[in-house]
């Protein structure tokens, strides 16, 4: 098979990424490992910026997206004591949309086929071939036969654990990588949330997050030991744990529910350079990872789409070359900037063992100060909004 | 003797706070172990904060520094590439005065006689006493002979080590503290400064800063190991080192010249707690120390001597204890902002031993990210001015 874009991954940054080029008319094929059950199983973040919400729309694809998500205008850091609303809308003008990854999937997904998008599922054994070249290649194992699909160009939108970002030779990389010390227990009921907008709580205990998929939807999270066994958390013990750390006006306010989902994740940040080689580009995680403090990992993956989405169709339709030249610059420079702001939050709401007292009371002033600073607040508004592209 | 308030320390600290009180008429006496002359000659910080330069015209004693010092509306901060700005006046509407703490110190020296403000200098073997009641005092021995002091209150402005925070008793205290893996190594030149306005520079060898006392004296620092020699760094070395670390513009404008004092200070992070037991107050390093880096150290005791030295006059002149209960607290809150500010400022410009990539190009990405935020800016420089009283 021929092409002109191969895009390795059917995750939301493979699937945005074709419907924009397809979108232009562009030729398109998307090859992905699993099958579409699989891709829209992944339980993921649920908080979009405008730089998705808007590439949504220009697609004509955000209608479920306005009808059943839900638009916030600020969310909360709680210290133990206090909950500090960051009033976003007011700071920044702007909103974001909290409203599932899957669901974002499943719409491009449901609308790949009546736009000519192609997406070959449960494709195993992907491989790239002459990246260097003007003429790569993947190739790929489907129904026992071997597969072939010629292209211009490869795109990698296949995770921390797909080929695309190893195929880059080693001369050229360079990654920088932090593994924090804990995880992120996760729930998922379906009981209405303890607050209308999300609550990130610094307790003596740990961090927890107290989040939402939709007005009946809720998503909860607590901070715990990397070795942690989930058999450990019960139910019970996690519900009484959660109105521990969020504080008791959340608690009063808690719904508790069986878990339809309960997992520990670890935390990472992580992020390669460069994000194009020759003929591939690489584009959200598998170029880079946030800790999921400030749900920036999937709005990166959409800032990364937007601008090599421009830069393809720029080299396809006006034969103009500096988009694809600038997009690795472009990218990182955007990446480095949401890596920072995922870290700090991190480091501003996590108990890190091995700090001590002063190290606390610097996360305690931290948040005064956030409480008293319009231009603080506005720096974390402004982050969790989006920067612009 | 007796008096009103005892005051350990006559820094800039306890005659700033011997003056506010004898400007309504309360009796006070200050007692300090060094001579003026030994006083006078500590090299310290030189940008004052309006909550500093306010006091300093309430007493009718900023004459000379509005003369002589260097109203300052920016700062920049350089990232080895390039000078970002730090438009103070335009982001908060306020300034700062470079005026060295040594002239603040005279100054207030030279009203004392005039204003009889009585300073006992070369005290030596400074005690307190009965500090949980309502009749401390204070014995000292001077010329030979012992003497005592007794005060209704007294205030520990005696710096780290002075007697007054040891007074504290054991169980009513905490501690807090942070020591830095790197010193500041500084000299002092009576050249002009290479710009009008401070550079606090974070290089890959490490930090440095180009400051000024002065239309022709300068005040440089390099970030050294805590183990360097002062004998390894030669005058020529020293301003090499700078050159390369300040950057090329920097370079082509800087003066050279023997230095009038060279030395090496360690950096510490340190808070004490309560800063009022009984009859005994502490204001400035006797309770917290900061790191060099944004200037906060005699500011910080500024924002202390007002606090106390209102509530003082409110217990002497109105009969009302609210402000003497309320002191700790008060000036606490503000402690450990200016302490965040000092550590978070810190942590951005220093290469820390045992820190890896990541850190790194988190430091660069704060860095850009502030270049490109209004809100960024405005958060360092409204802690720069001096966050409110």
């Amino acid at each position: 098979m021929k092409t002109q874009v191969a895009i390795v991954g059917a995750g939301p940054a493979g699937l945005l990424l074709g419907h924009l080029l397809r979108a232009e008319g562009l030729e398109v094929v998307v090859v992905e490992r699993s099958s579409a059950d699989y891709v829209l199983g992944r339980i993921r973040a649920g908080v979009l910026e405008t730089t998705l919400t808007d590439l949504l729309d220009r697609l004509g694809l955000g209608a479920r997206m306005h009808a059943e998500g839900l638009p916030h205008d600020g969310f909360n850091l709680a210290d133990g004591e206090r909950l500090i609303r960051i009033d976003v809308g007011a700071l920044t003008g702007r909103q974001v949309m909290v409203y599932g990854q899957t669901e974002v999937t499943r719409d491009l997904m449901d609308a790949a086929d009546a736009r000519g998008l192609e997406v070959i599922y449960e494709a195993s054994d992907v491989a790239l071939h002459d990246i260097e070249s003007d003429a790569p290649y993947l190739t790929y194992e489907k129904d026992g036969a071997q597969h072939r699909i010629d292209a211009r160009f490869i795109c990698g939108c296949d995770g921390y654990h797909g080929p695309s970002r190893k195929a880059m030779p080693a001369s050229v990389a360079q990654s920088f990588e932090k593994v924090y010390p804990f995880g992120w227990l996760g729930i998922l009921a379906d009981v209405p949330p303890c607050n209308h907008e999300l609550i990130y709580a610094n307790h003596a205990n740990g961090f927890a997050l107290a989040s939402m998929r939709s007005a009946t939807r809720s998503r909860y999270y607590i901070q715990v030991p990397l070795d942690e066994k989930l058999e450990d958390w019960p139910d019970d013990r996690l519900w009484d744990e959660l109105a521990v750390r969020l504080g008791p006006d959340a608690a009063a306010h808690m719904t508790r529910g069986p878990a339809l989902e309960k997992s520990i994740a670890p935390l990472r940040s992580f992020v390669f350079e460069p994000m194009r080689h020759g003929s591939l580009f690489l584009a959200g995680d598998s170029a880079h990872i946030v800790p999921p403090t400030g749900a920036k990992g999937l709005n990166l993956a959409a800032s990364d789409v937007a601008y090599l989405s421009d830069a393809l169709i720029r080299w396809f339709k006006a034969n103009d070359g500096a988009g694809i030249a600038g997009y690795s610059d472009k990218a990182l420079a955007r990446v480095w900037k949401s890596e920072r702001f995922s870290w700090q939050l991190t480091n501003l709401m996590h108990r890190f063992p091995g700090r001590d007292a002063f190290d606390r009371r610097m996360q305690l002033a931290d948040l005064d100060y956030i409480a008293s600073s319009v231009a603080a607040q506005t720096t974390i508004a402004e982050n969790y909004v989006g920067l612009p592209l």
